[in-house]
């Protein structure tokens, strides 16, 4: 039995009326992305604009905050439990979360709405003009309001690093240098030999629709995914999303030239998707609390990125699967044939697009120039060039124009900055999680060889899904794999592709 | 240029906000019923019921009251304007459902909320065991907690009358008698007439799923479908929803054995849609305010009866169409084949699966039933012998169950009384506007003839769509076709077809 914590139950009823309104606006974007048709587009975004406007004054209302400081003034006079330390850190949480609300002025929260949807629009034009000059003053706007939101919140912490918070909490500049110092060194080399023989991302042949589809089935249901709790559709870009304790969508794409793409995303998001479903859901500590959540945006894409490139890219993988693509009308001899399609290795201008290997290029790329933007005094009319000296320079590929170089991305024309490193520290935790497993339960390729992955997802479930926000990326990772995130794991991985690749 | 009118925008932006709480509740609706897993639904309970309790706030508030009475005042002072007879109009209206709102007990409200979701927990219970006696309690509670309703709205209306007031403005018993009564002298004998020699509803034949979809597809493209505004999808129950001002849904559903059914449900649902696309949505006319909303349920079902019957049932389209069903492989000799599949004259024991005959019989049943047990004492236990009954006299027909019976219609479970008569209302009125149409612009049959539908699209935009509830139903019929609302021409339309089925 616990003890009577009124103010900590009342807390849990303001959190979980803020989780119900946080949900109507995700299947509000749910439907916005999959259904709605374009005409919809300005009222739905009223109805997005009312809902985050009840969820703002809710997160920033006196009342709440005299919840929290009710909860933890009972907190303080409550005697040692099992439960006594989660609560602790559940409420850390929200006080952070609070303090940073608080701190901002509501001037500065409108005008960096307004600047992000103007961002977001110049950007699109720019991006259809191929010109970034048209997007350039939006940015400037965006760097300036986001700088002047890290001088609010007054932490400890450089402006970059403020940013990159809440994708990444406690990551500082000096430890995320450190950890991809080793591939600044390694990768240039490693792509530059893939280069001398590329091997096309562009498949030679295609699938129609329903055979893409029906692939996508076979695949979540090999992983066993229960209907019951889940749906896929379409979207035009893949993404995944919660909707509900016992709701979690995914969508997929089929792109015309890339039969292997809707298949991978589905891998990518579904990956996403079971971090989400074994996210802690005990009584007290449900989804409406921290402890409840995603711990950071590279942990979720450790799990993205587990299922897409460690088992639908693994050599046994394409041993079980080439058949049945061959039999859906793919051109293939073997499953050697499946599996180079699946494990293109040749460097190109675009992020999304690009290999295991050269994807941490096109993030370094992006990590240096939004630093040098923040802090460093890059000027803004200089980010075209700088961004083709260094693809020219790392990746031997030069951009023809903007729309293929700085203007391919929407985060900054939202002022997202901070974001972009998350996906590479994922390629890495993903790698070095994998050892772990490896060295406890066997390589997870064996497993696939076997046909049956039910243990990897039970691993994955008993030591990474149910943390929640209870450790951060880097305590989650030396809890489950004994020692500090580095860059070995993964370099070993895409070592071995590589040398895989070319003796293929 | 209008006066300026502050009081009036202060209420605009109010019932702007209110409308657009109510499109957020239409969207959850929307996805619980076309992709939502199952696994989702106790959280989307609280989704809506969150919605359905600020609605219900903003409705009943005082805040809004005043602002109603403020507009009013402002509009007394004002100087006569083209405007000022629809602003009254669309006050009138305001007043009256906020008159509505106010009469009521908050505490009945919330009875009445509680005995809705039990009642149909119970009636699905009920009818999976085929048990009336199950769900009869809750049907007892049900009745009770209605007549308290309409007592407490004390308006100069029976109990009955002022439970259809939602459902049909303005209509009072004696008229609806009325109007009903040549149908129950000639519709039994014409039943019996079909049922001599009837055809089944259920074809010897079926279509494929896609062959279906590309059917309804090429129905709706052939209708002018804009995909920018509109978006269709499956759900368990066809129907059509409006999400915004220019975000327009219906849904329809592929069932085993009856290959016309997605067709037809999807021209029914069509037809509904295209009443709303065509609502008023001048600036302050819009479709927040009362003048842009459909007048009645009656009228809504006109329309989409006017698309299933009067167009996708005719000889006509059968003639211009039988020869893509033939190509999707459906075995016709030719369209007299597809015209018989699309009209089957059978009596039958289901409301929802009955011909364009025989369904006038199945709501003269349910009404007389409704109005027996709220205002003539019969008894609710006595319900199962009173429904099979009259089945059998009037339809020749016995249910072997109550599943069969009473218990097939959702209505009541929820309290609904007094909304079946619409539909039968819709037969009568969609009938009436097809003669005038046909006085104006020649028969819709000709204009379906000559594969262009355009000109009865424009003659419903000009005459019906655009009046909103600017006239009630009767007023509207009145205005459109020159006379009273009566059966005649539905009767005419039935004995034609009668007379078309045999001869052919």
């Amino acid at each position: 039995m616990l003890p009577a914590s009124p103010a900590w139950s009342r807390l849990g009823e303001h959190l979980r009326e803020t989780q119900i309104i946080g949900s109507i606006q995700s299947t509000l974007y749910w439907d916005q992305n999959t259904r709605m048709p374009i005409g919809g587009a300005a009222w739905r975004g009223e109805q997005l604009s009312l809902m985050a406007t009840q969820l703002h004054a809710r997160q920033s209302s006196t009342q709440y905050a005299d919840l929290v400081q009710a909860a933890r003034e009972e907190w303080n006079q409550q005697t040692e439990t099992d439960d006594l330390g989660p609560r602790g850190r559940n409420l850390d949480l929200l006080e952070e979360d609070l303090r940073r609300q608080q701190s901002l002025d509501p001037a500065l929260v409108s005008a960096l709405a307004t600047a992000k949807a103007s961002g977001y629009n110049l950007w699109q034009q720019a991006r259809s003009a191929s010109d970034f000059s048209q997007f350039a003053p939006a940015l400037q706007r965006l760097i300036q309001l986001r700088q002047e939101q890290a001088r609010q919140l007054a932490e400890p912490r450089s402006c970059w690093e403020t940013l990159a918070q809440p994708f990444e909490p406690d990551l500082s500049l000096k430890r995320l240098q450190e950890v991809f110092a080793p591939l600044r060194e390694a990768l240039p080399d490693l792509v530059a030999e893939t280069a001398s023989s590329p091997r096309s991302r562009t498949a030679s042949w295609d699938l129609p629709e329903p055979a893409q589809q029906q692939l996508c089935d076979a695949l979540l249901n090999s992983w066993g995914r229960n209907p019951a709790i889940t749906c896929v559709a379409r979207s035009p870009h893949p993404f995944s999303i919660t909707l509900g304790p016992a709701d979690y969508r995914i969508t997929t794409r089929v792109v015309q030239g890339q039969p292997l793409s809707c298949f991978l995303a589905t891998a990518h998001e579904w990956g996403h998707s079971l971090y989400e479903q074994g996210l802690p859901d005990q009584s007290h500590q449900w989804f409406a609390w921290p402890l409840g959540q995603a711990t950071s945006m590279a942990v979720h894409e450790s799990q993205s990125l587990f299922w897409e490139n460690r088992v639908a890219r693994s050599r046994p993988f394409a041993d079980r699967w080439w058949r049945q693509f061959a039999a859906m009308g793919a051109p293939l001899d073997g499953a050697e044939d499946l599996w180079r399609a699946l494990n293109p290795l040749a460097p190109g201008l675009n992020r999304v697009e690009a290999d295991e290997l050269s994807y941490g290029l096109h993030i370094l790329i992006r990590t240096d120039l939004e630093i040098a933007l923040l802090e460093q005094g890059l000027d803004v009319a200089d980010l075209p060039a700088e961004w083709n000296r260094r693809y020219g320079e790392l990746l031997g590929v030069t951009p023809a124009n903007d729309a293929e170089g700085c203007l391919q991305d929407v985060h900054w024309s939202e002022g997202l900055f901070g974001y972009f490193p998350s996906y590479l520290l994922g390629h890495l935790i993903s790698a070095q999680l994998c050892q772990a497993m490896t060295s406890e339960i066997g390589a997870p390729e064996d497993h696939v060889a076997s046909g049956d992955i039910t243990p990897l997802l039970g691993w994955l479930r008993q030591h990474v899904h149910p943390v929640g926000r209870a450790l951060n990326a880097e305590d989650l990772v030396r809890q489950v794999t004994g020692r500090l995130l580095d860059s070995t794991a993964f370099l070993e991985h895409v070592r071995g592709k590589v040398q895989a690749s070319q003796s293929a």
